[in-house]
């Protein structure tokens, strides 16, 4: 089984083909979901798909599902993909490295004659960047049953059209109902958006799960006074109080795991003005864990520490929870195809949890699910300076072989 | 000498009054510089002034002055006084409490039969606040011989109306020359917008000086990174960084000296951005100390600690001064006749730094100068909750009639 690979010049060729639909302004992509540069993305997509034998279908999500018949095609299929839409400022690689991996495995088993048991379905998921329309990972939530088909289709983007609208327009609001159905596994590859592989000079990541995620809206309010002539020991200042709470989450983050992060990303005071004791101040707050427990845990002390300071400085403080990603653990089966594929390809690699979500947070709720990570320069993702060599390109292509084909069971053609 | 007293309920009466026009929205004033409210401000107190049988002369800048003649009448004057111009949500006192005190120096010496050697002033600065024209303290500034006289007038406010074209419409472009001229002292009464002379019991605050106040602009630049995908230990987060210069300038300045403040109004991050960490964070930081020596050895630790926290974090900081007012230490011979009268009354006092500019900033360039503070209620002023009660304005003019009895010299009228 080892003996299968890709085609490594055949994938970078369709990784940089596909770059050229909706180019930004630095060698990055700006292909927002459901505008004509999708569009043109995901015809380039289905005419590769079509040339490699597969039959393509689309859901009422504009989901595309390109399948390559099994010896059993009865069977529940072996699903891998990722999405194609990009962020405004996107790079070439965060979700269309998953969609040609997967159509790169296809296009290999042609090649070397390989059937499988099951039937294998490469999938491009609608929206799942979330940069046009909310919420992100729009079409697959949908798929899993998870968000709701009519609210999900009835949203609209700044300028108020309508998603529904715009897969009609582009061509792409398909006939078959977008709902879960039997699926043997299901397995994403992506470059991690992260720094650790490129740290730890791993070629692989075998992901064992998406990060819990919890944000926060937080509000101080202190007391607004003249600059010049308040003393120090009088002050309710707003921003000082909040000062110390970023950076109480931060050490208090630091302190509590090396695998939890957290982060303010917004942050703003008032009045504002050069000489006026700030009254107010209002921040995000974004904790993850692998775990739930261990989240739970985590927000406990942050809470702790930013209540000690509201209490140490006379300042009020609010910390109102706005969202809850529960941490999601992958299937067995799959995270282990994907190690033996690793291993069987002599890369290096390590178990590592997913930072971010992807559409196989969805699809872990209804099938066995996985992931591979790839390194990527610097970390860098979301931003056009995002980068990746062939030679990764081509280690996690072959992972993905060797764990769809042990997925889905092989022998070889008549 | 300390029996003349002022006429506690005149004064009240008068500062009521005053308030009446341009009144707030809740129980304060709006008499933005220039506009139909100020004139009638000013109207009202020329018409106050001539009824106390002053000359009423006005300058370029739109300075008042109401002249009361001395017993040697070519003796350069004192002169007592502030602004009646207010914040666009100001409160009843803040410069009009200096301009009344003064009148009713005025009136009482009238009642009380008193002649003294030098003439006495009462003037009514323009635009003090600079909320509706920039700069601040815009009359007395010209009138000292510090800000350039066309450029000032040339000004504009937001709706781009020129400085010199409302001074006109409003009937105040006098004629006399805006410049220096010789005064034997110069002495304002004002609230403090402070809440040091409250909590201390105090009735009359004997200002030494006004502190020295250097502003500067920070920007931290850091990387931008993924939320989620990005440990702790690799960060450089400029919001977390610049968070904790805040929290060190602050307990750098509570450690130094009881009388230095330093504080933060303005601040904001980029992205900006919930789910990534920031880039960049810019500040602007006011640092204030009565004495300059020692407003440069604060920010020499401010600098410190700021540039070794940029160090720690591997975050790029520049920390530039846009603005320095030197500290002004007031005249001898005027604060000891502020403190006279203090003694004199049998009111509780200490000596002061002003930590907000004033009038009398400019007017220690050219004259002797001094002020008198008096408590305001929480220390709350630039509000239209800004308060002091009939008592507190009674003490302050006191001191002001003794103040300029002393500094004019006296003796009973023919």
């Amino acid at each position: 089984m080892s003996e299968a690979t890709i085609n490594k010049a055949r994938l970078w060729q369709s990784l940089e083909e596909m770059a050229q639909v909706g180019p930004g302004v630095a060698g990055g992509n700006c292909r927002l979901a459901l505008t004509d540069e999708d569009k043109a993305g995901r015809d380039l997509f289905v005419s590769w798909a079509e040339e490699a034998g597969c039959t393509v279908t689309v859901d009422e999500m504009g989901n595309i599902f390109a399948r390559r018949a099994g010896r059993d095609d009865l069977a529940p299929p072996v699903m891998a993909g990722s999405h194609l839409d990009t962020q405004p400022t996107g790079g070439r690689y965060d979700g269309v490295f998953g969609v040609l991996a997967a159509l790169e495995v296809v296009r290999s088993l042609n090649d070397q004659g390989v059937e499988t048991e099951r039937p294998f379905e490469v999938v491009v998921w609608t929206n799942e960047e979330g940069s046009r329309f909310q919420p992100a990972m729009m079409g697959s939530g949908v798929f899993a049953g998870i968000l709701e088909r009519e609210a999900i289709l009835n949203g609209t983007d700044e300028a108020g059209l309508r998603v529904e609208d715009e897969l009609k327009r582009i061509g792409y609001k398909g006939e078959l109902p977008a709902e879960p159905r039997p699926i043997h596994a299901y397995v994403e590859a992506h470059i991690e958006q992260g720094p650790v592989l490129e740290a730890e000079g791993k070629e692989i990541g075998i992901v064992s799960g998406i990060q819990g995620i919890k944000w926060f809206k937080g509000k101080v309010n202190g007391f607004n006074a003249h600059a010049g002539t308040t003393p120090m020991e009088v002050r309710r200042d707003a921003l000082v109080a909040a000062a110390r709470m970023v950076d109480a989450v931060d050490r208090t983050t630091r302190a509590f795991r090396p695998d939890a992060v957290s982060t303010v990303g917004m942050f703003s005071v008032g009045p504002g003005s050069i000489n006026v004791i700030n009254e107010q101040a209002s921040f995000s707050l974004d904790l993850r864990c692998p775990e739930d427990e261990a989240l739970l845990e985590l927000e406990g002390k942050v809470r702790a520490a930013c209540g000690e300071i509201a209490g140490d400085m006379g300042v009020q403080l609010e910390l109102e929870e706005i969202w809850h990603s529960p941490a999601t653990a992958f299937d067995t089966m799959v995270v282990e195809a994907v190690a033996d594929g690793a291993k069987a390809l002599g890369l290096s690699a390590r178990r590592i949890v997913s930072g971010a979500g992807h559409d196989a947070k969805y699809m872990a709720d209804i099938c066995p699910t996985g992931m591979i990570f790839v390194p990527c320069l610097d970390g860098i993702s979301h931003n056009e300076a995002e980068r990746i060599e062939p030679e990764q390109s081509e280690a996690g292509a072959n992972v993905m072989l060797h764990a769809v084909m042990k997925l889905a069971g092989t022998g070889s053609k008549a």
